[in-house]
């Protein structure tokens, strides 16, 4: 490695390891589900102000009409509260009424360079953690304390590096040109928050995204994944059956059969003809049905997505399903309220900055093994951001960082070797530093 | 017996025996399918001329409006000339263009009584007849000689022993009063004929309405049942569905898919729920789909009936059938194409004409077992008859006239004791001649 | 009205109006779900006790093994520290440990009479009542104080009969012969307790058995219906699918759909074939599977329910479900537990004895209107008891009394009028003394 | 082009182009369906051994216990004698008894070279071919005078394309070494033909094998597609399901609904998982039904297919598909036949041959267009000869011969330009001859 700034940076991220473990176990005792990420935010933008950085957040970040799946107020203000009792920063909490807990922090460095743009994601998921010996995070007394919550995705990880990032290039703001953006974005579960920040216009007038993931395909800490291919494009949809409830003894035929609706729905979504372009998925995740034993299914609650290899492919089978669900309805002659409850494009990294990044993990010489494609196989709505840039001339890219896993992504058990978080902050931060030298 | 108009009735009847089974064999190796009853009704409209009667046939007799059913122009053609070889009398024949093959012979007694009708189906079945030694038809030589055609519902003898009470009447005029009409109907497999004859006006100035059937749940021959109870209310449909056909390797998504179409359509229907007024009941008879193993499923036809306990459990079963129907096309977004094809009304027998009947059938000793009530649990568009006549203040009713059966009705190796013939000239000729007793 | 015992029956009755109000306004303001009656039932217990009944419950009045539906020992354990809480009687409450709550009054009045039994049922539906002003338990203040327990269904007011008959025909017991039987049933919702009392033997000795209930198609105050027919055989299953989850984008095939088993599952079952010797029943209750949107669905409970006019109708309709079930498992490759929770026989009351119900209820002159003939088109576990007094020679019968009712069974604005408990004590222990006059 | 052998081909070729298309005229005049190609068999036959080959076929050339979906002794008889009375070789005929109608012809041009195959089809399939002026065929006088048969997929060319190159090898048998075998297959249409050669060991010493179609994705004469990938493994099956009929109205529960069976099977099958691992299809071609509208739905033929990217995929499908068949049957309790009617396994040309193929295609310097890579998202029983070929040490490769094409392949309006007869024989005799230069 003989670029300097690289060396410097890598010599700041190995001086904030420690302090990179206590933000990460901090975030991690209080995960916050989508949209009420009100301590992590308020704590990230009181964090990224003291740092120098222009900070946004609440309508500046989000675009209401695009918020998917966002809680009733009621949870939302219980979410505050308690956020409040946790630590976060009151004055902030505030600016994000509604559940808007986006925050943007941007430094101006010159007028001459690039914007580019870093995608940190907040949110926990609804997960109960292990309260087994052998995990560590309960061992070690930094499980969460807030039920059915739980940071099983390492997002508590991608906060803590999107802030450490934040202090090193504020540090070396003298050495830059351009623009950063650094975006913490609510709501990544269920693919619902990307949307409303892009369709804010929150990466208008960015030039290079970057975003980044642990674990996954890549379970071991020190590798790299620097081209990742196959975002699968998605759609959920939330699908309320309404009928009319009789006794199944006494006059079924006065039923409505919401129950038979949602459960033939259920079949012939199943049976959506596979698309000879490339991918498709669909599933019906949950039905829950019914009033009692003995009445006719009344009400019927269908919780679904679709996905697809392409934004095309996920078209046709989003339409193939809304037709499906709504004929189903009407064969029950039943309502039906159909609710999108989040979605994520397809996407690919631009071939150029695959190509940057690649050259740059290998120059690094800190990683002991640099994948090229990895294919993803899901969906991450920062193929939004993606799609966004890429529309606009710039260019994207995502990778993924190896780290060891306790357990799979999701599940109760899951941790990953802290260690990763080093890697994370050391690749993504020369990467920006490398694109923050160019002057245009 | 002490009425000497029965007594010489059943001496008259019990003469006519031979010729009886004689004319029985001969319509039973001609069958005809409904519309297509060319040869037979001919025969009867050359005989009731013959007789004295006033005969009418043709677009006189049936509402080509509510012809359900009909075979293809060509079908038909090809049926006149087989009949036309079969020794049908061509100049009849000409009158039926168009299948319509109603005959009714009218007689007049007097000003001063009523009109009663009786009504005889002439159709036969869509059913080889067997080859097997056991079977008499086959045996003794008058087995169909008609492809896929034969008498495997009594039929033949309805028809016969209406041609035999038309001579005895003619032969009895003298001591007659009003008028009687005899009923001559093609088409009631499907329950497809009673309805064009009755919206033709055909019974409109009719008192008294009788019908027959042999068998069915009297199995014995000197048996009668004289008040058939739950004549299920039925209707008939036809539904064609057109997809698109492709690939199914290299283009499934391309196809619009008739085949699930159908098969959904057909699950869904059957899951009706039962209604509590009363028998409810639905079937898919036949389902026919799909051009090849790889192709996607372009086309279907289902074939299916509804019945219900009364006409409404019947108009409840129907709107629910063509709702799923057309909700089964939009879930696979194919075209359908739905076509009534036959159907009867539900109808119960006049209390007092069924008295009146159960008094004769005793009064004439001839039986050796008279039921009262028996339950029908099936369709006959008969029913279309009784409820015009009863709605315009007549009185109807239907009977079971006990046969020793061979097999049941509709099987292949189907055939009834021939003496039956005689019981039910008997019973329906002296119910008839002391109607038309009744001066008015 | 001659009868001086009957006179006697009516004036005592008369004089216990309000007590009875009292009564029924305690035992409606504490519901307790089947097989949770302790409070009720100690209560009781406890004044059959007082009144010198011979008095049995726990499993001297059940048979475990036939048992269903019953709750978890935790759920119990709360139960029976509440009914405490509430004001039962511990003593009576620690013998029915296991929620074995049937109670049985016995008294004996000579060796020379028939036995004759009476069962009330205890239980309350799990409904959660009105707060509405215009609901009069809530105006009044003798709504439930239970969360989701009401008694919808009117059982307080059968138990409050119950103890009313015990107290006058003790107070009788010099007129009367032979010996009764007062028998308080747990778990009739859910038609599930009536079964483990049969099968404990506790009507083998009985002759003669009376069941009531109050309204349903009686619904006017003063009317009584003595020959309730059309009890509905009855079977209740509960079916778990076990599968195998699995991420629905980046490995569905390695899922075990069990969400998908139960949809198939539902469908199928309400598409088994009517049944032409009378009424049948399917319903699908409540469907409740998988465990996330994308998530292959790995689990599933189906509540489901057959009916029958008669027993072999239902048993028909129960082999059929019970085969649906496990093929749609096996269609999945999903795993499956089906376990029965209920069921009732189908019944018809004795005849002799639905003559001389009739004769009373007439003699008694006190009602406007006594029906004969009266169709339940339901189930009701009562059925078990006729059955098994029936096949031992004795006679059943089951009555219904009328009431003005606020809104429908199972409706959390339920309530009757309070005047039809004084119709049926005094129908019922006419009936019963009637009997008891008997000597054999 | 500069080598000579090439260049003598060619003109070769150019000498032999109407003789080609008054041979394809006369295969296209006579279509024959899978396992009855009699006249086509026979002609080739003949023709091979004038030209000096030695020729086998009957029970030589195909593996009798793997001849898939042969149709009955009647048909095939029937079909002989057509094929004589059309000009077929009587001799040759009687040889190919019971539908074994492959043949191969080898020629040994010296013990020291490799053991080149060529395959070529020769059955037609079941469309009736066009009558319309547009059609060439047809307006030409060279259409089917078949019934329901047609060369609607190129068959009849690529036999003529055969004997060509099998004239021109024989005219160049001095320049050649080892051994040429051509082998012309039966009932490629349902990829049921290639199999039975297979496992009759026809290419067990075969070092390399070479099979070609044309059109298909190559829709241009003069283009031509050296690598074609993605030959999907495919399975076919009919599953016959047999049930008990009822009168749908008088005694529905007597039935066993064969018809309700396969419907289901229909929509669950549809409804197998996708594969995370690449391609996979399901489809339910045809369902043949039930008896008759009013009887209980007493049979079903469902005729499906599966197929995978790879054979393991493939595997996958097949057997969740089996499964669901018999848990249909299972599910309305009727009987279940099933029987393979086909298969084909997947396959990737070999890199070396098909590097070989793209530069012998550009070095003749005829096409106007060689593409490399092209995929075929279909099925093709060439594949099973591919397998075998490979797994023994040898190599395989399956190429496209562009042609302009009047229809889709299926299509009753299908036809082909016919220069791209001599663009198939110019390529694929040169890659043979060059092969054929290689000494061992």
């Amino acid at each position: 490695m003989e670029n300097m700034l690289d060396k410097k940076i890598i010599t700041i991220v190995d001086e904030m390891q420690d302090d990179m473990v206590k933000m990460r176990r901090d975030f991690h005792r209080y995960p916050e589900p989508g949209w009420t990420e009100f301590r992590t935010a308020s704590l990230v933008a009181k964090r990224l102000e003291t740092l120098g950085y222009n900070v946004q957040t609440g309508s500046d970040t989000v675009n209401k009409d695009y918020m998917m799946g966002v809680p009733d107020e009621s949870v939302l203000k219980a979410a505050m509260q308690r956020a409040i009792s946790q630590g976060a920063d009151a004055e902030w909490v505030a600016k994000m009424d509604g559940g808007m807990t986006g925050v943007i922090g941007t430094m101006v460095f010159s007028q001459d360079g690039p914007t580019v743009a870093m995608r940190f994601d907040m949110d926990s998921n609804d997960v109960w953690e292990s309260k087994e010996e052998s995990h560590r995070p309960y061992k070690e007394g930094f499980a969460s304390v807030n039920d059915a919550a739980m940071h099983a995705c390492g997002h508590d990880g991608h906060t803590t590096v999107g802030l450490s990032i934040a202090a090193i290039l504020a540090k070396l703001k003298d050495s830059l040109h351009g623009k950063i953006k650094l975006i913490f974005q609510p709501a990544e579960e269920g693919v619902r928050g990307a949307r409303a920040m892009v369709e804010n216009g929150d990466v208008d007038d960015v030039n290079y995204i970057l975003g980044a993931h642990f674990g996954f395909k890549m379970k071991k800490t020190g590798s790299v994944a620097c081209n990742v291919k196959g975002f699968l494009a998605t759609s959920k949809y939330d699908a309320r059956f309404t009928g009319v409830p009789a006794h199944a003894g006494a006059a079924p035929e006065e039923g409505k059969n919401a129950l038979l609706a949602s459960a033939c729905a259920a079949l012939n979504l199943h049976a959506i003809s596979r698309h000879s372009a490339g991918v498709s998925r669909i599933n019906v995740g949950t039905l829950t049905a019914g009033s009692g034993r003995n009445i006719i299914g009344d009400k019927a609650l269908l919780q679904m997505e679709t996905r697809g290899g392409t934004s095309a492919i996920n078209d046709y089978m989003e339409n193939e399903a809304l037709r499906i669900l709504k004929a189903a309805a009407t064969m029950y002659d039943v309502g039906i309220k159909i609710k999108k409850m989040g979605g994520a494009a397809g996407a690919d990294n631009s071939p150029e900055l695959a190509r940057y990044i690649q050259n740059k993990a290998e120059s690094l010489g800190i990683f002991n093994n640099v994948v090229g494609a990895c294919d993803f196989g899901a969906s991450e709505d920062f193929s939004y951001f993606m799609e966004r840039v890429q529309k606009n001339g710039g260019e994207a890219a995502y990778i993924m960082v190896g780290a060891d896993l306790a357990a799979g992504h999701h599940d109760s058990n899951f941790d990953f070797d802290e260690k990763a978080l080093g890697y994370s902050a050391k690749i993504l931060t020369t990467l920006a530093a490398g694109l923050l030298q160019k002057k245009q």
